[in-house]
């Protein structure tokens, strides 16, 4: 989960996640909008494909970049998980708060 | 909001962080399970807090820590901000093959 989360840790990588929540897209596409060489850009690529946030698939000489399914399942799971304790105490806190409060 | 991913993204910090989902914490016992010296230990904790992910405060000669309040807000929002898009995705697709089933 702190690969996922490492390689989110980038302001390039989390721009290319956040466009690929509206829609696969070409690499080509996807560099556009970064003032970045192009290996460069194909290294944080390789980074989100390696933590499994995103998977791509070469048709003739176009390679087309889609999040995985499972790349923000995990995140909330993640979320989840751990949101339930941090409610839980803030629960407990309100509860002892009103109690003093009667 | 990259900085909090990059915050989250090592094992040491989101071990802490998810122990922090319990309950605040003293730093001594923080740092117990972690085979680390000390100063490397308190460096990660600066790291999550510079990216405000918790806050601490001394009393007497014990520095307790705790999760900040707004932490997993933000992944919270980052996430249902662009599983909406994911989603809609989904929606569209399924709508499409259902037509294509009628």
């Amino acid at each position: 989960m702190s690969d996922v989360f490492s390689a989110l840790g980038d302001p390039t990588r989390l721009a290319v996640v956040e466009r690929l929540a509206r829609g696969p897209a070409s690499v080509s596409d996807l560099s556009a909008p970064f003032d970045m060489a192009g290996p460069s850009f194909l290294k944080h690529l390789r980074v989100l494909e390696a933590a499994h946030i995103v998977t791509s698939e070469k048709s003739g000489r176009v390679r087309t970049v889609q999040l995985s399914p499972e790349a923000l399942g995990w995140v909330e799971r993640w979320l989840t998980e751990h949101r339930r304790g941090w409610e839980h105490r803030l629960d407990t806190l309100g509860q002892f708060l009103e109690q003093g409060n009667n």
